[in-house]
């Protein structure tokens, strides 16, 4: 590994190294780290690293300036997610992987959640094993303005915090909600005074450290195997979920959203 | 679709259009809106139209006069449920086909709840979307008290919402219990003073309207599937569950209800 | 059966019977109950037999002298977990038995839990239908300072009750936490003020012996066999799994709480 505890230079997934606490930050200045496609790329490629690194036993990730994350950069769908085939390759091979990344980290994860944490956001905050967010940080998955459904793999994510219910709440009504909120869902570990956040999230990753390595991983590895999912969507099940891509309502959805207007919804 | 904003005349489940909003109230005056063989057909047949019907993006289900629903109407058990082919009849050829319809309509779904919200009544509600209930509001399955447990199909509606041990405590206790409690045990929503309450479910309906239909539509396709249950119960399985029909302690509970009388268990 | 209202002479794990309701008391003086093999193996038996025995209609599962349970008893561990072997057996053939035999209890199960609730206790209670705790109880897993992961068939019973993410932060942070963030959690049925427990408890018990003995039996199944793990490990995973007992780490971390030392774990 040729990180130090500098910033490195990957781009706009910072990672620091202390000891044997990794940070990485997401850093979209004047988006609200909203991810574009080389972010996420960045957020699989550094946690598939910090995963296989036998000297750390925590990773801390958070976003930049006051706020976690506010989801994918919706400026890139028109090109990134213009039609069926677009939309398919974006959530299967550039948001999947990351959410897996770093579900899949070896290493306890903490997610240091301040200020917006919605959409994608909510997504990576949920492959988290801690989530400590400060008191005034926001939630919710608002897609449904955009016109689209969470895709298969995202959704997992949250089912496995707070079950059907919660999940198609969240996602039916589209609410962004406070904190004591998100914890009352099941959402969080636990909230904290945002001037607290900082010192509370090093203390918890100077505990993770001191237990054993092993124990933890196979902790991890013990319940993800428990919770396995039964059945694999099959491709057929795939190309049908995404076929709105080439809906009348999902296009005008994100052109609606870039333009700053309302959407009108059709049903077509 | 001949629906109109009157009520329709399909008898004690009624239908009211007003918009893209379709509400449907259970109407069985002087009996808590328990439901007959007749209601259960009614709503399932009620919800399959509407879930047909591409001009609606919500349903609401509500209970008149004050109550949700009080569950099924037992003054039928002596005739409906009378042996263990009328148990299995009741329990999968009526009540499981028409929580499947509430379950599986395409559009979001929002139970208004009002009063008593038990047995049946809990198990419709959790089979909708949203469960906005009023703070008088009272929950529970006390059908341990009739001598027989819940059926198969409509313990995953429990299962989906509250999980494993609360929903094994809501059956062995059998408690009625208040919108405070169902809150924290996950059976809720949200619970709101009574009298905002109907403004509340509008509200909610009105900013569910606006959203793309079929990105409802699909976030309820995909929850549902990545939901599925792992093994159906087979014949043989189902035959030995339902065969508690037969048991002296089946019919003395029963007849004890009807008579208002406490019952006495023996175990036979 | 043979038990009578008088402590049955089977050892640490005490049972007596009151009409209907069987208490069963763990009872290891010094050590907060502290499970030895051989308690774990009469807590089998014992509910083997209660569970055989059509006289009862409700179990209650307590602890002697103001705890529930400290877990499994460590200081016998240089003994029964000293190798992969004796690791694998310890928890597939001693625990593993003892707590499937307080699930699968045909009775109703109540645990009356005080004072201390941790490790191989909370997986004790997580195996009872109610959890009844007084507000000073303690709760949690720390067994990362000892240097191994919970075994598969212990973490069903939290996953059952809390699901994966905080089954996951009880497991990685290992913190001891008070009954009134275990309720929060989902980990308790109810919590009550201490000196109100035992009355409480008995009331319980009463309310639960009224009910249809058969309908608690079919509940109690339907709802284990609706929940049923979708997949068996393989031998292959639980040898995988269990091959932690032979690294560094596991034998220093007991070595090292026998000692009383704080444990300084290498990831070997």
């Amino acid at each position: 590994m040729a990180m130090s505890a500098q910033p490195s230079a990957v781009g706009r997934v910072r990672v620091a190294h202390e000891g044997a606490i990794a940070t990485v930050t997401l850093d979209h200045p004047g988006r609200l780290n909203a991810l574009t496609v080389q972010m996420w790329r960045e957020l699989a490629q550094v946690f598939s690293m910090l995963s296989a690194d036998t000297s750390l036993r925590c990773v801390v990730l958070r976003g930049a300036g006051g706020n976690f994350a506010a989801g994918a950069d919706i400026r890139e769908f028109p090109n990134e997610r213009a039609d069926l085939d677009g939309v398919m390759r974006y959530h299967l091979q550039v948001i999947a992987p990351a959410l897996e990344a770093v579900g899949r980290c070896q290493h306890p994860v903490v997610a240091w959640i301040e200020g917006v944490c919605v959409g994608g956001g909510l997504e990576i905050a949920s492959q988290c094993d801690l989530r400590i967010a400060g008191q005034s940080a926001r939630f919710g998955v608002p897609i449904n303005r955009l016109g689209f459904p969470m895709a298969p793999d995202e959704v997992r994510g949250l089912l496995a915090l707070v079950g059907r219910a919660r999940t198609l709440e969240i996602l039916l009504e589209g609410r962004v909600f406070d904190a004591a909120e998100a914890l009352a869902k099941g959402l969080l570990t636990r909230v904290i005074p945002d001037d607290e956040l900082g010192a509370e999230v090093a203390r918890t990753a100077r505990r993770l450290i001191r237990n054993a390595p092993l124990a933890a991983r196979l902790n991890k590895r013990i319940v993800t195997r428990l919770c396995a999912a039964p059945h694999e969507l099959t491709q057929a099940e795939l190309h049908s979920f995404f076929s709105y891509a080439e809906s009348r309502d999902h296009r005008h959805g994100v052109q609606a959203f870039l333009a700053g207007e309302e959407p009108v919804f059709t049903g077509d």
